[in-house]
Protein backbone atom coordinates (compact mmCIF):
# COMPACT_ATOMS: atom_id res chain seq x y z
CA UNK A 1 0.00 0.00 0.00
CA UNK A 2 1.57 3.79 -0.61
CA UNK A 3 2.54 6.17 2.12
CA UNK A 4 0.67 8.29 1.34
CA UNK A 5 -3.11 8.26 -0.29
CA UNK A 6 -2.11 8.17 -4.29
CA UNK A 7 -4.97 7.90 -6.34
CA UNK A 8 -5.54 4.26 -7.04
CA UNK A 9 -5.38 2.62 -10.39
CA UNK A 10 -2.29 4.69 -11.38
CA UNK A 11 0.98 2.39 -11.98
CA UNK A 12 4.19 3.68 -10.51
CA UNK A 13 5.12 6.95 -10.89
CA UNK A 14 2.17 8.16 -12.91
CA UNK A 15 0.07 7.75 -9.82
CA UNK A 16 3.15 10.15 -7.38
CA UNK A 17 2.47 12.79 -11.05
CA UNK A 18 -1.36 12.99 -10.74
CA UNK A 19 -1.13 13.52 -6.43
CA UNK A 20 1.09 16.33 -7.12
CA UNK A 21 0.96 18.03 -10.60
CA UNK A 22 3.47 20.98 -10.13
CA UNK A 23 6.24 18.94 -9.59
CA UNK A 24 5.39 16.25 -11.87
CA UNK A 25 5.33 18.94 -14.74
CA UNK A 26 9.58 19.74 -14.16
CA UNK A 27 9.86 15.83 -13.65
CA UNK A 28 8.26 15.00 -17.21
CA UNK A 29 9.98 17.92 -18.85
CA UNK A 30 13.63 16.95 -17.73
CA UNK A 31 13.00 12.99 -18.76
CA UNK A 32 11.70 13.83 -21.98
CA UNK A 33 14.63 16.64 -22.87
CA UNK A 34 16.99 13.68 -21.62
CA UNK A 35 15.38 10.35 -22.66
CA UNK A 36 13.26 12.17 -26.06
CA UNK A 37 14.36 15.45 -27.90
CA UNK A 38 17.31 15.38 -30.71
CA UNK A 39 20.39 13.92 -29.30
CA UNK A 40 23.68 12.40 -30.77
CA UNK A 41 22.86 9.57 -28.39
CA UNK A 42 20.01 7.45 -29.72
CA UNK A 43 16.76 7.15 -27.60
CA UNK A 44 17.49 3.54 -27.59
CA UNK A 45 21.50 4.48 -25.82
CA UNK A 46 19.67 6.58 -23.90
CA UNK A 47 16.27 4.46 -22.29
CA UNK A 48 19.44 1.62 -21.79
CA UNK A 49 21.41 4.16 -19.31
CA UNK A 50 17.95 4.62 -17.80
CA UNK A 51 16.77 1.11 -17.52
CA UNK A 52 20.33 0.12 -15.95
CA UNK A 53 20.46 2.84 -13.06
CA UNK A 54 16.85 1.96 -12.35
CA UNK A 55 18.10 -1.95 -12.14
CA UNK A 56 21.00 -1.23 -10.07
CA UNK A 57 18.51 1.01 -8.41
CA UNK A 58 16.39 -2.28 -7.42
CA UNK A 59 12.92 -0.06 -8.61
CA UNK A 60 11.22 -2.68 -10.73
CA UNK A 61 8.52 -0.07 -12.37
CA UNK A 62 11.40 2.26 -13.53
CA UNK A 63 13.43 -0.40 -15.20
CA UNK A 64 10.51 -2.17 -16.54
CA UNK A 65 9.36 0.59 -18.26
CA UNK A 66 12.12 2.08 -18.97
CA UNK A 67 13.78 -1.18 -20.80
CA UNK A 68 10.53 -1.49 -22.77
CA UNK A 69 10.90 1.60 -24.28
CA UNK A 70 14.10 0.56 -25.01
CA UNK A 71 12.73 -2.59 -26.70
CA UNK A 72 10.88 -0.82 -29.08
CA UNK A 73 13.12 1.70 -29.77
CA UNK A 74 15.22 -1.34 -30.58
CA UNK A 75 12.95 -3.23 -32.34
CA UNK A 76 14.47 -7.27 -33.57
CA UNK A 77 17.36 -6.46 -30.82
CA UNK A 78 15.30 -5.92 -27.52
CA UNK A 79 16.85 -8.93 -25.95
CA UNK A 80 19.81 -6.51 -25.44
CA UNK A 81 17.56 -4.69 -22.69
CA UNK A 82 18.21 -7.60 -20.49
CA UNK A 83 21.99 -8.56 -22.09
CA UNK A 84 22.27 -5.07 -20.22
CA UNK A 85 20.70 -5.60 -17.11
CA UNK A 86 22.50 -8.91 -16.83
CA UNK A 87 25.94 -7.79 -17.77
CA UNK A 88 26.59 -4.89 -20.31
CA UNK A 89 29.86 -5.61 -21.12
CA UNK A 90 28.77 -8.58 -22.63
CA UNK A 91 25.75 -7.06 -24.74
CA UNK A 92 26.19 -6.10 -28.11
CA UNK A 93 26.15 -2.68 -27.81
CA UNK A 94 29.09 -0.28 -28.92
CA UNK A 95 32.40 0.43 -26.80
CA UNK A 96 31.85 4.09 -26.33
CA UNK A 97 28.16 2.89 -24.66
CA UNK A 98 29.81 0.46 -22.53
CA UNK A 99 32.22 3.59 -21.32
CA UNK A 100 28.87 5.76 -20.74
CA UNK A 101 27.65 3.02 -18.83
CA UNK A 102 30.43 2.35 -16.34
CA UNK A 103 30.14 6.19 -15.66
CA UNK A 104 26.28 5.65 -15.10
CA UNK A 105 26.90 2.99 -12.58
CA UNK A 106 29.50 5.45 -10.76
CA UNK A 107 27.16 8.00 -10.77
CA UNK A 108 24.34 5.48 -9.07
CA UNK A 109 26.49 4.68 -6.70
CA UNK A 110 27.53 8.73 -5.42
CA UNK A 111 28.50 11.64 -7.78
CA UNK A 112 32.32 11.56 -6.34
CA UNK A 113 32.82 7.89 -8.11
CA UNK A 114 32.57 9.09 -11.15
CA UNK A 115 36.65 8.80 -12.08
CA UNK A 116 38.61 10.96 -14.22
CA UNK A 117 39.90 7.75 -16.15
CA UNK A 118 36.02 6.58 -16.18
CA UNK A 119 35.81 9.90 -19.14
CA UNK A 120 38.77 9.75 -20.29
CA UNK A 121 37.94 6.32 -21.21
CA UNK A 122 34.63 7.54 -22.98
CA UNK A 123 35.91 10.16 -24.53
CA UNK A 124 38.79 8.05 -26.00
CA UNK A 125 36.07 6.18 -27.33
CA UNK A 126 34.36 8.83 -29.23
CA UNK A 127 32.06 10.22 -26.53
CA UNK A 128 31.56 14.34 -26.38
CA UNK A 129 31.50 16.26 -23.58
CA UNK A 130 27.54 16.56 -23.83
CA UNK A 131 27.20 13.04 -23.76
CA UNK A 132 28.80 12.96 -21.10
CA UNK A 133 26.77 15.47 -19.56
CA UNK A 134 23.84 13.84 -20.07
CA UNK A 135 25.12 10.48 -19.23
CA UNK A 136 25.85 11.95 -15.65
CA UNK A 137 22.44 13.30 -15.52
CA UNK A 138 20.15 10.27 -16.73
CA UNK A 139 21.91 8.42 -13.96
CA UNK A 140 21.48 11.12 -11.36
CA UNK A 141 17.62 11.85 -12.61
CA UNK A 142 17.20 7.88 -11.97
CA UNK A 143 18.62 8.11 -8.83
CA UNK A 144 15.56 10.39 -8.05
CA UNK A 145 12.53 8.99 -10.08
CA UNK A 146 13.54 5.57 -8.83
CA UNK A 147 13.72 6.97 -4.95
CA UNK A 148 10.67 9.25 -5.39
CA UNK A 149 8.70 5.61 -6.98
CA UNK A 150 9.97 3.31 -4.18
CA UNK A 151 9.82 5.87 -1.39
CA UNK A 152 5.99 6.23 -1.80
CA UNK A 153 5.59 3.00 -2.31
CA UNK A 154 3.85 3.00 -5.42
CA UNK A 155 1.47 0.71 -6.86
CA UNK A 156 3.69 -1.46 -9.45
CA UNK A 157 2.15 -4.17 -11.30
CA UNK A 158 3.49 -6.92 -12.82
CA UNK A 159 1.71 -7.51 -15.80
CA UNK A 160 4.25 -7.24 -18.42
CA UNK A 161 1.64 -6.37 -21.48
CA UNK A 162 0.98 -3.01 -19.35
CA UNK A 163 4.74 -2.20 -19.69
CA UNK A 164 5.37 -3.28 -23.31
CA UNK A 165 1.95 -0.84 -23.73
CA UNK A 166 4.14 1.99 -21.81
CA UNK A 167 6.82 1.50 -23.54
CA UNK A 168 5.71 2.12 -27.11
CA UNK A 169 3.77 4.97 -25.97
CA UNK A 170 6.70 6.01 -24.23
CA UNK A 171 9.08 5.43 -27.45
CA UNK A 172 7.29 7.40 -29.69
CA UNK A 173 5.26 10.15 -27.72
CA UNK A 174 8.26 10.82 -25.00
CA UNK A 175 7.68 12.06 -21.37
CA UNK A 176 5.54 15.31 -21.38
CA UNK A 177 1.82 13.56 -21.99
CA UNK A 178 1.12 11.22 -19.60
CA UNK A 179 1.22 7.69 -20.95
CA UNK A 180 -1.35 6.33 -18.09
CA UNK A 181 -4.87 7.89 -17.69
CA UNK A 182 -6.72 7.08 -14.52
CA UNK B 1 39.22 19.88 -12.93
CA UNK B 2 35.57 18.92 -14.27
CA UNK B 3 35.02 16.14 -16.19
CA UNK B 4 34.00 18.02 -19.23
CA UNK B 5 34.69 21.42 -20.14
CA UNK B 6 32.14 23.64 -17.97
CA UNK B 7 31.78 27.53 -18.53
CA UNK B 8 34.47 28.61 -15.91
CA UNK B 9 34.42 31.15 -12.85
CA UNK B 10 30.82 29.74 -12.53
CA UNK B 11 29.94 27.62 -9.05
CA UNK B 12 28.79 24.19 -8.78
CA UNK B 13 25.75 23.15 -10.21
CA UNK B 14 25.42 26.64 -11.51
CA UNK B 15 28.17 25.71 -14.41
CA UNK B 16 26.15 22.79 -15.02
CA UNK B 17 22.97 24.89 -15.92
CA UNK B 18 24.68 27.14 -18.43
CA UNK B 19 26.40 24.59 -19.92
CA UNK B 20 23.48 22.73 -20.63
CA UNK B 21 20.13 24.96 -20.18
CA UNK B 22 17.70 23.19 -21.71
CA UNK B 23 17.91 20.84 -18.71
CA UNK B 24 18.49 23.54 -16.18
CA UNK B 25 15.40 25.16 -16.52
CA UNK B 26 12.66 22.32 -15.12
CA UNK B 27 15.97 21.62 -12.64
CA UNK B 28 15.42 25.01 -11.62
CA UNK B 29 11.37 24.58 -11.58
CA UNK B 30 11.38 21.52 -9.56
CA UNK B 31 13.57 23.13 -6.90
CA UNK B 32 11.38 26.20 -7.12
CA UNK B 33 8.35 24.29 -6.57
CA UNK B 34 9.84 21.82 -3.44
CA UNK B 35 11.42 24.90 -1.86
CA UNK B 36 10.11 28.12 -2.63
CA UNK B 37 6.59 28.23 -3.18
CA UNK B 38 4.07 27.93 -0.33
CA UNK B 39 3.76 25.29 1.67
CA UNK B 40 2.13 24.22 5.07
CA UNK B 41 6.34 23.41 5.43
CA UNK B 42 8.54 26.31 5.80
CA UNK B 43 10.86 27.47 3.48
CA UNK B 44 13.55 27.10 6.72
CA UNK B 45 12.08 23.75 7.13
CA UNK B 46 12.52 22.57 3.28
CA UNK B 47 15.83 24.14 2.82
CA UNK B 48 17.05 22.00 6.30
CA UNK B 49 15.58 18.75 4.42
CA UNK B 50 17.39 19.78 1.76
CA UNK B 51 20.80 20.91 3.33
CA UNK B 52 20.97 17.11 5.49
CA UNK B 53 20.72 15.26 2.37
CA UNK B 54 23.24 16.93 0.56
CA UNK B 55 24.95 16.45 3.89
CA UNK B 56 24.54 13.02 3.99
CA UNK B 57 25.79 12.88 0.15
CA UNK B 58 28.79 14.76 1.08
CA UNK B 59 28.25 16.97 -1.69
CA UNK B 60 30.25 20.53 -0.35
CA UNK B 61 28.42 22.80 -2.73
CA UNK B 62 24.68 21.68 -2.21
CA UNK B 63 25.37 21.40 1.70
CA UNK B 64 26.39 24.84 2.03
CA UNK B 65 24.36 27.23 -0.38
CA UNK B 66 21.28 25.27 0.65
CA UNK B 67 22.06 25.34 4.41
CA UNK B 68 22.70 29.43 3.45
CA UNK B 69 19.41 29.63 2.27
CA UNK B 70 17.90 27.89 5.37
CA UNK B 71 20.06 30.30 7.43
CA UNK B 72 18.58 33.12 5.75
CA UNK B 73 15.18 31.91 6.64
CA UNK B 74 16.15 31.06 10.27
CA UNK B 75 17.70 34.41 11.26
CA UNK B 76 18.92 34.72 14.94
CA UNK B 77 18.89 30.62 14.68
CA UNK B 78 21.12 30.52 11.80
CA UNK B 79 23.05 27.59 14.45
CA UNK B 80 19.94 24.82 13.88
CA UNK B 81 21.83 24.91 10.01
CA UNK B 82 24.53 23.02 11.68
CA UNK B 83 22.79 20.99 14.70
CA UNK B 84 20.74 19.67 12.11
CA UNK B 85 23.80 18.22 9.67
CA UNK B 86 25.61 16.87 13.12
CA UNK B 87 22.42 15.10 14.67
CA UNK B 88 19.14 16.46 13.88
CA UNK B 89 17.16 14.20 16.90
CA UNK B 90 18.88 16.68 19.24
CA UNK B 91 18.37 20.14 17.44
CA UNK B 92 15.94 22.78 17.88
CA UNK B 93 13.37 21.42 15.39
CA UNK B 94 9.72 20.26 15.68
CA UNK B 95 9.16 16.19 16.68
CA UNK B 96 7.15 16.53 13.43
CA UNK B 97 10.21 17.66 11.47
CA UNK B 98 12.42 15.30 12.96
CA UNK B 99 10.10 12.03 11.66
CA UNK B 100 10.35 13.79 8.10
CA UNK B 101 14.18 13.85 8.25
CA UNK B 102 14.04 10.64 9.19
CA UNK B 103 11.95 9.62 6.02
CA UNK B 104 14.38 11.84 4.34
CA UNK B 105 17.32 9.93 5.26
CA UNK B 106 15.37 6.63 4.71
CA UNK B 107 15.22 8.27 0.69
CA UNK B 108 19.23 9.33 0.47
CA UNK B 109 19.67 5.36 1.31
CA UNK B 110 17.15 3.95 -1.53
CA UNK B 111 13.30 3.94 -1.83
CA UNK B 112 12.84 0.86 -0.68
CA UNK B 113 14.52 2.17 2.97
CA UNK B 114 11.70 4.26 3.38
CA UNK B 115 9.39 2.33 6.66
CA UNK B 116 5.56 2.52 6.77
CA UNK B 117 6.42 3.13 10.41
CA UNK B 118 8.16 6.11 9.98
CA UNK B 119 5.66 7.35 7.82
CA UNK B 120 2.91 6.49 10.30
CA UNK B 121 5.21 8.07 13.36
CA UNK B 122 5.77 11.47 10.85
CA UNK B 123 1.69 11.43 10.50
CA UNK B 124 0.99 10.74 14.30
CA UNK B 125 3.04 14.10 14.85
CA UNK B 126 1.04 15.84 12.58
CA UNK B 127 2.88 15.41 9.06
CA UNK B 128 0.17 15.15 6.51
CA UNK B 129 0.32 13.53 2.87
CA UNK B 130 1.64 16.87 1.23
CA UNK B 131 4.03 17.12 3.62
CA UNK B 132 5.02 13.67 3.42
CA UNK B 133 5.12 13.33 -0.39
CA UNK B 134 7.10 16.60 -0.80
CA UNK B 135 9.67 15.21 1.90
CA UNK B 136 10.27 12.43 -0.16
CA UNK B 137 10.73 14.22 -3.34
CA UNK B 138 12.90 17.17 -1.80
CA UNK B 139 15.23 14.09 -0.41
CA UNK B 140 15.19 12.10 -4.04
CA UNK B 141 15.55 15.68 -6.33
CA UNK B 142 18.82 16.12 -3.97
CA UNK B 143 20.26 12.66 -4.72
CA UNK B 144 20.25 13.73 -8.40
CA UNK B 145 21.30 17.31 -7.58
CA UNK B 146 24.23 16.00 -5.44
CA UNK B 147 24.76 13.51 -8.29
CA UNK B 148 24.66 15.58 -10.80
CA UNK B 149 27.57 18.41 -9.29
CA UNK B 150 29.56 16.06 -8.32
CA UNK B 151 29.21 13.58 -10.86
CA UNK B 152 30.39 16.59 -12.77
CA UNK B 153 33.14 17.67 -10.80
CA UNK B 154 32.27 20.86 -10.83
CA UNK B 155 34.21 24.27 -9.21
CA UNK B 156 33.44 24.24 -5.88
CA UNK B 157 34.53 27.01 -3.94
CA UNK B 158 35.40 27.65 -0.17
CA UNK B 159 34.68 30.89 0.62
CA UNK B 160 31.87 31.33 2.85
CA UNK B 161 30.79 34.93 2.30
CA UNK B 162 30.16 33.84 -1.20
CA UNK B 163 27.61 31.07 0.15
CA UNK B 164 26.08 33.42 2.07
CA UNK B 165 25.26 35.86 -0.56
CA UNK B 166 23.93 32.90 -2.66
CA UNK B 167 21.71 31.61 0.63
CA UNK B 168 20.16 35.16 0.47
CA UNK B 169 19.38 35.32 -2.88
CA UNK B 170 18.12 32.24 -3.06
CA UNK B 171 15.78 32.86 -0.03
CA UNK B 172 14.83 35.93 -1.29
CA UNK B 173 14.06 34.83 -4.86
CA UNK B 174 13.68 31.20 -5.79
CA UNK B 175 15.41 28.99 -7.84
CA UNK B 176 14.41 29.96 -11.08
CA UNK B 177 16.30 32.97 -12.00
CA UNK B 178 19.84 32.38 -11.94
CA UNK B 179 21.49 33.19 -8.45
CA UNK B 180 25.25 33.27 -10.03
CA UNK B 181 26.05 35.05 -13.33
CA UNK B 182 29.14 34.04 -15.45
Amino acid sequence: MPHVSLPEGIPGISSGFAFRPETAKPMRELAHVLLHEPSTLSPAERELIATYVSSQNDCFFCQTSHGAAAAAHLGEKAHTVEDVKQDFTRAAVSDKLKALLVIAGQVQKGGKHVSAESVQKARNLGATDLEIHDTVLIAAAFCMYNRYVDGLATWQPRDPAMYATMGKHLATHGYITPSTKP
